[in-house]
């Protein structure tokens, strides 16, 4: 059992004032709690790529406001004509259904997503000063996306000091606490928190509720299920003939 | 005198295909012109983040149909909000007059706005399968941008790389072919690609004509004297009595 205590000791040293991307999934949302709970000033930013489960942004607005955080949406859809051939992005591909490591997931990548809302996370985080930019990759992430893996993580940081050298905080860091943990770790943790996950969404599909197929629904399942905690979430109906 | 073939040598091993940014200014004009005159297929992408000096993103345009390349203008004043307390972006901010290198030019730091940039461009070359992305940073750029430095460009290649491991091309690399050079090396090398200069954008004012005294203005004009090139730029009157 995870206690309150070495929960913290995931975002240690302690951060004092964090930009954290939320993307209204699970993994952020629970991740925005935590780092409220620690105590750290909140600037939340989500990003509207053109997703087609952009759903996802609303949900990210309520846990903002259940924080009373800051949140910014940055308007990132001009850059959608440059990407071509994501499932999440290009309406010809559809999204995969299936396990969320699958090879078939692939498709789901938008190329270099991660670096460039870490990157605007970063810019706004030397603009007002935050020592921390933090955001939520998790272990189950690394087998299809590159820009989720620890090895990418370090590179992101050393880059990102690099760029700021002189601006940035000068205790400045790039955190993802969860890069080790199962989703279902992070379930556990949300529990703990007392994160409301009906609050939170998932589905790459974007429809009224959560298709209960896709990959991400399938790994949200499933983590629940793993962590033994009470999954609020309202699948539709189709899939439940699985 | 630079040779047309150590030219080619500073873009080694060859390019086959660059996205490449191209603000409209001298450097990144030139550097299309030699990968241009090297062969490289060009994707050329220009940003508009809001700077006051958009004037340059008409330029930009210019070189793109001269090199009959693809050219995108991508959308960033999504970002504006984000980002407070550059001159180059904030009104409420004076543009300094001054050398390009003094302590004064710091207001116009725009946070991380290379990284920001570059990603982007990585986005695109991960899309298309370039092989290359490549900027226009020069050795007068590093006193005052962190972003523009080698230590800089070596880490930024390295996140680049491993955030698109099995999605970008195997080759594929960041390049600052002018990193090391003055900004009249870059001068030089125009001239002897016959670069129309008169169809670059410096200044940062975005007046009507260049000012002739903010830093980019007198760096230019400086380059254009140290190469011994002719310099067709029209310089405000106001500046002349300096």
């Amino acid at each position: 059992m995870t206690t309150m205590t070495n929960l913290q000791h995931l975002v240690n040293p302690k951060v004092t004032h964090a930009v954290t991307i939320i993307s209204g999934g699970l993994d952020s949302t629970v991740l925005a709690h935590l780092l409220h709970r620690g105590g750290a000033k909140l600037t939340l930013l989500s990003f509207d790529y053109g997703q087609r489960h952009r759903t996802e942004l609303a949900y990210a607005r309520r846990t903002a406001e259940a924080l009373d955080a800051e949140h910014h949406v940055v308007d990132l859809t001009g850059l959608l004509a440059l990407l071509t051939g994501s499932a999440l992005t290009d309406s010809s591909v559809d999204v995969p259904d299936g396990h969320y490591t699958d090879a078939a997931m692939r498709v789901t990548v938008v190329p270099n997503r991660n670096a460039i809302m870490l990157d605007v996370a970063v810019a706004r985080a030397v603009s007002v000063g935050a020592d921390a930019v933090v955001f939520g990759a998790h272990a189950g992430d690394h087998p299809i996306y590159p820009d989720c893996r620890p090895v990418f993580l370090r590179a992101f940081e050393q880059m990102a000091v690099t760029a700021n050298e002189g601006f940035a905080h000068p205790r400045f860091r790039v955190l993802a606490p969860f890069i080790d943990l199962a989703k279902s770790d992070i379930a556990a943790i949300g529990a703990q928190l007392g994160v409301p996950f009906a609050d939170t969404w998932s589905c790459y599909k974007g429809g009224a509720v959560h298709c209960g197929t896709c990959g991400t629904c399938v790994e949200r399942r499933e983590a629940f299920e793993v962590a033994g905690v009470a999954d609020p979430t309202i699948y539709s109906p189709a899939a439940e003939v699985r």
